[in-house]
């Protein structure tokens, strides 16, 4: 497939959560169906997708069925088990490609990778034992991060080492997980670039964005972002090489530091990702429609800013301020349409607005 | 029901168009579910809406089960017949009220409830016979408009009188329906406002936008619109009049003649509006969430304006220029899943956005 995918096409997206639902909602703005593939009952995407499948990753039957619905597949979230992309890969295109998300599903190879390309990462050892995390420590000392190499995500799988004799804990909180010691990067804000790759190769970024975390997980986005002229330039320009070296198509997070010697690469998402949710109020073209535009075989949009935004996070209880928010001028409320308000748990966000 | 609308809960949508699609996604943005009926298969809005029911207005049964699952009801268009809103009114909250649907079916009701607030309207004279035209046009000369009372849009359902010599042949026009005579109004250009209001009664007005028309057809929206601070003032002040009459919850398009001696009150539609699109580029809170905020009894959101903005509807084969269109820069394309690109049929819009 090399034209762009035409009105009334279908888009499969595996994973039906809230960046399932956004991506479907876009997709209906370009007059794109989608069916979203989700091993969880009533999905959050569900509500707003033409079609919903909800089957196991290993249900091959349903996988068939799925791919043979749909134009082009992609997905939501990284962590899709192998045997499905093998299955689905062989049925459809798959985009963004199995290498980005072979690269971005272990912490080690995603480091090579980056390292490889000439970006600075923080300094990070293998550890496929007791061994390798003494000699890291020793050679790096602390404070560090073991962080196990897959399946990690809002600060999960992960594990401080303030001192040396907290190493022996923080290996036991691996369970056994293969794991990766990460060197700590004294760095004074973190940024992330959301940048879009087409399948022509044309590349396009968004203005990055000031990250807030808390307990490990997103709280707020700024744009736009504390950064001088040159590291604006620099961010752009190291998410391209990232995305032009993996021959990407769609939306990818790249997650920076910013420190006193330059910017350092934390990590990469390879999709949509939550700290590109204010382009939803201060672009023509958000991110969501971003990913399906370049999934799709079409142009870019133009992701330029016309307003300053702050995003925020609604987690867990912090859904019970909708009241509250709603009657905030300059606010937009998005809701995921998910059942229980859990600790930690994202029900939403809001994007605040004011004249760029 | 004085409590808002909690997220989960779901709005019933009478019809499936692209006014209720667009509502849906609207809906979904803020945790709320749809559930979209409409008479014909494979609506636009059942691509984004939870639940679909394919029934006929006359349908009870459907009705019946389509009332039982949703919290509240609001249509996507005026034209819906009395004895469905009968049953489904004695079932569920439905909103805007009955009142404005009523009005604004009938040309004849709507002239005389506006100038019975003291608005301005064209001059008109009901025409059950030959006689009362032959002595509207006595009065009024030409040129002048013969339109339906009931069930016109988009041009449908009229027809001009140049000369008392055509007075005839536009009689025959109507195809024996009841009709009402329109003088001509002198205007410089159209504008439209896009009003809410809330079900505690608080009002708010987007920014008017200028309307140009092909053949009956909404062919673009500017805003902001030409129109002198006073005149400004004088349209959203006749707007809120407009809906603090009828006790009106829900968004209302008002569309307006500009005359060198005022405002001339063209038509009101109980809905959102073909106008109003421009709002999903250049407010926080555009036409769509502003409808489902009133109609859940949610605190109306703020519509002010960040942007300038000029929706362009495509209509049959203008479809044809998305392709075109997705390289512009700026320019957020907006299409309605439908299928045979047919001429005069609404296919899609684009909102080209510019700094305000």
């Amino acid at each position: 497939m090399s034209e762009p995918l035409a009105p009334g096409a279908c888009i499969g997206i595996l994973g039906g959560g809230q960046l399932g639902r956004m991506l479907s909602v876009a997709a209906s703005r370009l007059g794109l169906r989608t069916h979203v593939y989700d091993p969880g009952a009533n999905p959050p995407a569900g509500h707003v997708a033409e079609r919903v499948t909800t089957a196991d990753w290993e249900d091959e039957a349903a996988l068939r069925a799925f791919a043979a619905s749909v134009d082009v597949i992609t997905y939501e979230f990284e962590n899709i088990p192998t045997a499905t992309l093998d299955l689905l890969e062989s049925l459809r295109p798959v985009r963004p490609n199995r290498r980005a998300l072979a690269i971005s599903q272990d912490r080690l190879t995603e480091k090579d990778f980056l390292t490889g390309l000439g970006l600075t990462t923080a300094p990070y050892r293998d550890v496929p034992d007791r061994a390798a995390l003494a000699a890291a420590l020793a050679e790096h000392g602390a404070p560090a991060i073991l962080k196990t190499r897959r399946l990690g995500y809002d600060g999960k799988g992960q594990a401080r080492i303030m001192a040396p004799g907290q190493a022996e804990a923080a290996l036991a909180e691996m369970g056994g997980a293969d794991a990766i010691f990460e060197g700590f990067v004294r760095f004074t804000h973190e940024v992330s670039v959301i940048a879009a790759r087409g399948l022509n190769g044309e590349v396009s970024c968004y203005d990055p964005g000031e990250n807030v975390h808390e307990d490990g997980i997103l709280r707020t986005t700024t744009v736009p972002a504390r950064l001088a002229p040159g590291q604006h330039m620099d961010a752009v320009l190291l998410a391209g090489k990232i995305l032009n070296a993996l021959d990407y198509v769609g939306v990818m997070g790249v997650e920076l530091f910013v420190t006193p010697k330059g910017l350092v690469v934390n990590e990469i998402a390879p999709r949509v990702h939550n700290s590109g949710h204010w382009t939803q109020a201060g672009c023509a073209v958000d991110q969501f429609e971003q990913h399906i535009r370049a999934v799709a075989g079409w142009p870019l949009g133009n992701g330029q800013r016309y307003a300053d935004v702050v995003m925020e996070n609604l987690i867990g209880d912090d859904v019970d301020r909708v009241p509250a928010l709603s009657r905030e001028a300059d606010t937009q409320i998005h809701l995921y349409g998910k059942g229980a308000a859990r600790p930690g748990r994202k029900m939403g966000h809001v994007n605040r607005v004011s004249r760029g």
